[in-house]
């Protein structure tokens, strides 16, 4: 059964202790980024005008998932903003792009890279378009002078020797993605899976799922420190859980959460997960898993929007 | 890798070829049912008042899981209906019940079951009087002789043995459960282990959660048949996923799918989905998994609001 620990309100991590694979700096997340990207799935855009500029600006690219164009462009009531805040690609087989999102954006001179592949997703078939562009900066302009800027089955994106250059391109890109939870349960799953499938094949990327409660993200084995402040701590982030997806897994040992594990196992199935807790640590928390698990963070989004947390 | 057919738009499934272990009629999660119940969690109520109402006449009690309350409280704006519309039970740790809430339910005579138990959550708790209710009919008076309908660590439901007696008790129970997904991620997945867990230890429970875009349940592993007329085939159902939650596992057979399967391995890891599936069985659709996986079927809300969908 392992052991479980009932921590005081507030602990000191000392993470000297740990041999740690990875850190992850929360505010990271939202911060500027050069190699880094939002893509927007199909879904309502659920948060403020305000944090989604924030976000916008601290990333380099923006990807819309087929229909996630209708929902950028909903977004904006005036057209200022909406000329303002331009897709750099539209991806997908465009069976939900509307007619007036594609003309728009297309009148704009918005990439817009038509995939009619069956055997993966719009989510899938960004994900390979952005790794693409990262990849080789080339690409984009390649794409440029397509006429139209509707690019039908661009060959490089259907390219499948791409991903093992993007395994070779070692500097890191990061990813928030918008909708890729809350919408239709398989594809909030599909999500998950395509969480394990980027740590995977595309290592590199550290792929964050915002969603209008939490902060989604994968854990790969081993030891990770999460940073934060004491402030984030108390004013950002609500409860948190820890979530064995991919099947039963042991967590080896978590140090900084209200409850504690060591040695414990937990899986659906056995009913045993770890869910409802929350961070004590004034600096961090240390997890290290014996496999890749899911951690959900809940955000105060009202904080999130008020607070210098966009800014380094 | 197993085998994947894709098949026409409509086919009609020969059941007689199966073993068959479970029969689900589709319609009848919104029927009229005799031991059922609705169970709601704290989250917003996100149907329409007249198919709230429509599927609260179908049920014979209706238990709030703590906030719950709030919820239902929060949904009618007028006060006869408010009256109309009260709970069997408030169950939980109260820690989100609103006091003007909890008056107002405890004036209405409406039974108060406070349960401060760390080790198991409000859903959990309230299942446990549920399956109390149904297993025997004194539990619920016994409890009305409690001084102000407030009942604190309620014995009968600390009683570990009372489980067993609901696997002697094999009347059916139909559970109904509103906002166990798209509140918090690590909820939902909490959510996701009680369907496993309940089938484990009340499997006299037919368990369903609803949701703003869907229909979910566990699938027991072997032969089932789920049943549904061409009519709602076409006018109700939208999408669905096969989802293997505990761990991957093989889909030994399907008949009535868009993409039926044999023999196929399926799991998050594995990346190996059935999702953005769709029924074209014109009776139905047999499937048979060595082990239980979520369903998930996209409803056409608007449709079941106007349907004759809740009449037998």
């Amino acid at each position: 059964m392992g052991e479980v620990v009932e921590n005081p309100d507030s602990i000191h991590v000392d993470f000297t202790k740990y041999d740690i694979k990875r850190r992850i700096d929360i505010k990271q997340v939202f911060q500027n980024c050069l190699r880094s990207c939002i893509l927007i799935l199909n879904q309502d855009i659920c948060m403020t005008k305000d944090v989604f500029i924030k976000l916008w600006k601290n990333n380099q690219i923006c990807v819309c998932a087929d229909g996630g164009a209708n929902r950028l462009y909903e977004f904006f009531q005036d057209e200022d903003d909406r000329k303002t805040y331009l897709p750099t690609y539209i991806v997908g087989d465009m069976d939900s792009l509307r007619n007036e999102v594609r003309e728009y954006y297309r009148g704009q001179n918005v990439l817009i890279i038509e995939q009619k592949c069956q055997y993966s997703n719009d989510f899938m078939k960004s994900i390979k378009v952005i790794s693409d562009h990262f990849a080789s900066p080339t690409v984009p302009k390649l794409l440029e002078t397509n006429i139209n800027h509707v690019v039908s089955g661009l060959k490089a994106s259907n390219n499948n020797t791409s991903h093992d250059q993007g395994k070779n391109d070692i500097a890191p890109v990061k990813l928030v993605v918008l909708n890729a939870i809350y919408g239709r349960f398989d594809h909030t799953i599909q999500s998950v899976a395509e969480l394990y499938r980027l740590q995977n094949q595309l290592p590199h990327f550290s792929t964050y799922y915002l969603t209008p409660k939490d902060l989604l993200f994968l854990l790969p084995a081993g030891g990770t420190s999460l940073t934060f402040t004491e402030g984030e701590r108390d004013h950002l982030f609500g409860n948190c859980g820890l979530l064995p997806l991919a099947g039963p897994c042991t967590i080896v040992k978590t140090e900084g959460l209200k409850w504690d594990v060591a040695n414990w196992r937990t899986g659906i199935l056995e009913g045993q997960l770890s869910t409802s807790n929350r961070f004590v640590g004034d600096n961090g928390c240390y997890i290290n898993s014996d496999c890749s698990i899911v951690v959900n963070i809940e955000l105060k989004w009202e904080v999130v929007e008020k607070d210098a947390f966009f800014e380094k």
